[in-house]
């Protein structure tokens, strides 16, 4: 089986430039937390994006669905920043014909602890098994995008009413 | 849903005592993992037993299969060594009506570059959406006990012929 | 021997902060960082500003040369920014009757591979073995204020022509 | 100026080899943490052994001794392990023509919270500014090897009566 690994950018990408003395997307926190962790299934990183959520639009989104509509990959895991992973989930719904497991980070992965390796594991893992649909996979459980908001002041996922 | 993590030792919780210049089983790992990870259902962890998995024997293994055929918990996570984690999950393969899914961790989880945050997000994400049966995940793959080894020299867990 | 740490604030402290998507001073990194070093000379950890050395202006070095001067303690570390670490230096060192070393970090301590636990031992080992007067420790080399500039291009301090 | 960082093994080198269950001494810690801490000073590291320190006896003892002895660099940095760090840095004060300056960690580097950078920290800067002599930077402190044990109860170096 093989699994995609999708990077759009987000927190758990932010790496500390001190000559700008700020934050930015870096390289894929995947490539390493992947390698770390022995993975031996097949597996491909590709980064398409860079972007703090809150800078994504439409446009964005629609890149990453067609992304993926033109591949043949079924078991996908897309990174992403945590502000609109449900709007962008939302947006790919379209895609009923494979597994989609969304994931990010409320700390960057190369802060000592950081959530970024756990939910990466829960991401791969249930990419594999989930049946084909696009979920959400944060402070360690399985969202349904439909039914979700990220509540920013408790940082975490909930179930929407 | 609830979630029940249950420690049984091995590598994933082994620390360095100076004094003995040597390592020893410490607390478990999973507490502060899932706290890092901002885990947000409902879950308790129990230590079960603080063993290297060389030194487990069918003893153990009842012990371990009677306190959760005890508890009406039906999504389980076991922390465990990976030298007989299949012994084990060979062992509650009996208990067939509930989700248990074995992992642990190559490196201690106190080590720098440890997989065990990335293995314990899988293992937690699967005990929530796995029918029952019992399953190992390790290197980002779901394993079926009866048809598993951990290869020890290529330090990986695999699908046996 | 008595050893005070005071800290300023700067990247070394700094923390993410996922709710303002952004990053903040947060608690004294110094506090952990003696901990886990296991320094068992008698030391106390003071915060006495929690700012990033680009916003700090002449009031506050007096602050802080003024909390210094009534202070017993004659060998003090502090952990302060690196932007204008070199300027909070020179205005100490009027202070020529104890021993002064200014570190701080280019990588927030809370980062897995930051500078900052070197750079603070490099301190703490200085401030009890260095002559009356005030240096900095960066980049592994002890610097007269006098004659430093942090060179903001390659990330480091340097001896100034 | 030049500093020579020798490494000789102990703790501070550990690393995890699951397939054995044990800890081995790895590749010098030292190499990794200097690049971290960004050092900016000329230095090289030389990996002249790589044992535990209990299983060290005179003969290692001299061999580190005359290649120092036959070195040109009058800054020294070893890398060592803990507990029989005095015994070495004993062995060494005949050569009274160069500042050396031994430390270790009391966890292995590899180890999230480890010793092992603050350590080296302190001993890189002391090894530049401390005149010539050897000397032990453990638990913050800097040490005389004449007067020191290593209170391995305690879990650290001490002033001996």
């Amino acid at each position: 089986m093989q699994i995609k690994i999708l990077t759009i950018g987000g927190t758990i990408d932010k790496v500390y430039y001190d000559a700008l003395s700020d934050y930015h997307i870096g390289e894929p926190a995947a490539t390493e937390l992947l390698a770390q962790a022995g993975v031996s299934c097949q597996y491909s990183i590709e980064s398409l994006l860079r972007k703090d959520s809150l800078e994504m639009d439409a446009h964005d989104r629609a890149l990453i669905r067609d992304h993926i509509e033109a591949d043949t990959c079924r078991h996908i895991v897309i990174t992403h920043g945590t502000d609109t992973m449900v709007d962008t989930a939302r947006a790919l719904q379209a895609l009923n014909d494979r597994t989609i497991v969304l994931t990010g980070a409320m700390q960057p992965a190369r802060f000592r602890d950081s959530d970024a390796a756990f939910n990466l594991g829960g991401a791969v893992a249930l990419a594999q098994t989930l049946p084909a649909g696009v979920y959400i996979f944060m402070n360690g459980r399985v969202f349904n995008p439909e039914h979700t908001i990220k509540n920013r002041a408790a940082g975490q996922f909930q179930v929407s009413t």
